[in-house]
């Protein structure tokens, strides 16, 4: 009986494999279509001024991480673009492209997670090549902020244990595995899927009671309605 | 600017959209495909005495929760079927099937998980028709509990704050929500992609020092080898 009952076995692992591959392939199929679509929205984002740190910092998650030293650094990205990899299972990257800034010397950084076929997990992290005099994140633009709120926040940040802030020691850390690192994720499933909402938060805050700026004007009409009867 | 970015970001939520239907429909073929050899294999299993009493007392979540009651019980459960909704987004059903047993008068009992569209989600299960003198799990075949342990068991177990034991306040309370409920995720998600493996474990958890049997022969030609140097 019980080889009889490891066959079906067989016969179902069989299809589960056959399954996700084909998941695999429709995945990937829909990467590809996507790819275009990411380069244009990416290159029309990187007009406009400030809108990674916007998103950053309007996003519920991110935003209580970030320190007045990542907000610095932060002002000079430029663009966000994450690439995952040909086999999805198999881990993805994270492009960040800078402005030239007054704190390091590379223009593009990349973060990437990757997963071996025998379930290793890697994480690498582009060397930032420091420019000496900011070595801290505090150059001229550092005189802006108010040291007692830096550090309140920096108080908040549990992961602040280091001069650079918590984004760019998430970034230097390669301790990280694909599908387990919480920054990453945010960033690649929940930010890049839609980063333009986030910006727009920040402008949206003040009339957030209702469901926002769509059915305000149905709201106008029903309540003139009211008024009528 | 933004309007433009809105354009493309349409697209992306357009492609997620056909990517998620084209995945769902994967899933749905291979979902039927599957149905026939679930259907046997339960068949088969429904007559390996104690086969589904051994899976859950091998697992290593599943185990801790249960206490005496649980086990006088699930010895009479027969067939355990998960069926996913035909959207597999909007929920499962678990299916038990009992022999006739001291306990109650039903034979098969349903735990249903649904979401629906409006994302709410509801958990059903069908009513025990307790045979009164039983109701509290201990019946004739209490006798061969040993009370120490069976309190003991009860003291790990978090849940059991019900006479019936941690399985049946779980099969009873509708409090739990698909995609989000221990018990129901474990069985779908782990058991019932392959409870041999559990039932199995039971028997060969007296040799688990090395990677398991496969590698034994191996081993033992290595060590031939190394001794003949």
């Amino acid at each position: 009986a019980f080889e009889v009952i490891g066959d079906v076995q067989n016969e179902i692992d069989r299809l589960n494999e056959q399954a996700s591959e084909e998941i695999l392939q429709v995945e990937q199929k829909y990467n590809k279509l996507r790819q275009p679509n990411y380069k244009k929205r990416s290159d029309l984002i990187s007009k406009i001024p400030s809108f990674w740190i916007s998103v950053f910092l309007n996003h519920p998650q991110l935003s209580s991480y970030l320190d007045q030293n990542d907000e610095n650094i932060l002002q000079y990205l430029k663009r966000v673009d994450v690439e995952e990899h040909d086999d999805i299972k198999s881990g993805y990257r994270i492009k960040f492209t800078f402005d030239t800034n007054p704190y390091f010397e590379n223009d593009v950084i990349v973060k990437e997670f990757s997963v071996t076929e025998s379930s290793e997990t890697t994480c690498k992290s582009t060397t930032l090549r420091w420019k000496n005099e900011a070595k801290n994140g505090q150059s001229a633009s550092s005189s802006k902020r108010s040291d007692g709120e830096s550090r309140k926040r920096a108080h908040d940040t549990e992961n602040n244990n280091n001069e650079h802030g918590a984004f760019m020691t998430w970034f230097t850390d390669t301790t990280g595995e694909a599908g387990n690192d919480e920054f990453g994720e945010v960033i690649k499933d929940d930010i890049f899927v839609n980063p333009l909402q986030y910006y727009l938060a920040a402008t949206t805050n003040d009339e957030e009671e209702g469901s926002g700026g769509e059915n305000d004007e149905e709201d106008d009409l029903e309540e003139k309605d009211d008024e009528q009867e």
